[in-house]
């Protein structure tokens, strides 16, 4: 199962070459776990935050474009006793084709103690839900 | 008639006082603006562009925060030759809150001669449809 | 007196029609405010933060473009009880040439009694000295 | 031979957690590549341009704020015949902690014919000189 998340390219997320930022990818993934994140039931309220994020990574395939509707599907490619990896692809809504995969890593996270915790057990069963089909194969 | 457009707050246009950065509002209104440009038949293409903005303004009310759903009022606020104002509500969708407003000056210009134009006909009509209602009876 | 602040435009702050992003403006604005805000001893620290943001503002005169050195003079445009207008004027660094205009709202703010407060003496007194020429005059 | 720039965090960077948005990270790293290409003599001006990012990636190690001063540091970890690697380093510039560590790779790239083309000797020379120590070993 993939979260799925779809945003369109403001202007302002462009840049002088003509396409879009890479610096704007980013916010798009960003946009993408916290979409995903509150479906899990985490990461509404910035008071009770429990999430780090600890590396986020992609790679650029084809120019995107002002006002492109981009679809950004989800999965858990890794899932730790206190963190886990995320792998998303970003299409292009209406033909499908492939703009950009990322990566991102998070650690379930003690804000007031300052350390990791152990992911509680109802969401590692969450996550597991989205766990990419190659990685739930390798675990059984 | 005003155009609509809602955005929600994502992470990344907080700052470290808590809620939206001053400079958010600005990316708001500019995707209202792009998108009530759309539905006057302007501004998909960037090939093809034909406004330039030549001011923004905009007053913060209340603090808006994280994850909040926002609705953009879009009317004219004046209406040129070659050149019109539009005038912006940012509202809670929820609560119809209001949480700023928002100005901005646009002129018709030509790219490729770098100059202002007259307003095609069938485009002031178009945004004289939009006039607040103040400025439709101080016209008439 | 004037606060100048000198910034170089990122590849990042453009936008797909080749020149600065509006939004960019705004964020040069609020880097010559905090620097300013720092000169008078306020803002360093976010824990100690007491200037709210109620208006921003500004006039886009001339196309900036990608690795422009801008300067960014700022002068206190009035001075209340509580509260302060600020002006700034963005020059290209080099030719003196004006790219653009803006203006600010600033209220002297208690975040944990959240109101505002009557500016300290000794700051009022600070910022008195970066009030626009016309301004000085106009209260004597 | 590692390339330096020097950022300092701006309001705007922060996020509503109170530290540096993740997403400002890839913002100081594109402000490192473009100073770097233009020591290289590329990349100063955009209707020339001749770099495609294809990916970046950033491992954030500690939280950066508001206002701290940012040392990026720039190395070339894989030099390719039409492609490269950059290796930065982010560090506090008062204490030399390190903050963040990120990665990118490049191609030299024909925007009128749309494809990559041989790095030119004289840029693949220049690229040589910051090629980290151990690649460089590696190389003899």
């Amino acid at each position: 199962m993939a979260h799925e998340t779809t945003v369109k390219v403001r202007f302002s997320e462009t840049d002088a070459l003509g396409h879009i930022s890479s610096i704007s990818y980013f916010i798009y993934l960003e946009e993408a776990r916290t979409d995903f994140f509150q479906e899990l039931g985490l990461g509404a309220d910035i008071a009770d935050w429990k999430i780090i994020l600890i590396s986020a990574q992609c790679d650029f395939v084809r120019q995107g474009h002002f006002n492109q509707r981009l679809k950004i599907a989800t999965e858990v490619s890794r899932l730790g006793d206190s963190s886990f990896m995320l792998a998303h692809q970003i299409t292009d809504e209406k033909t499908g084709e492939l703009i950009a995969k990322g990566e991102a890593g998070a650690v379930y996270f003690n804000f007031k103690k300052q350390k990791s915790e152990r992911l509680p057990a109802e969401l590692k069963e969450k996550l597991e839900k989205y766990l990419g089909k190659d990685k739930r194969e390798h675990k059984a």
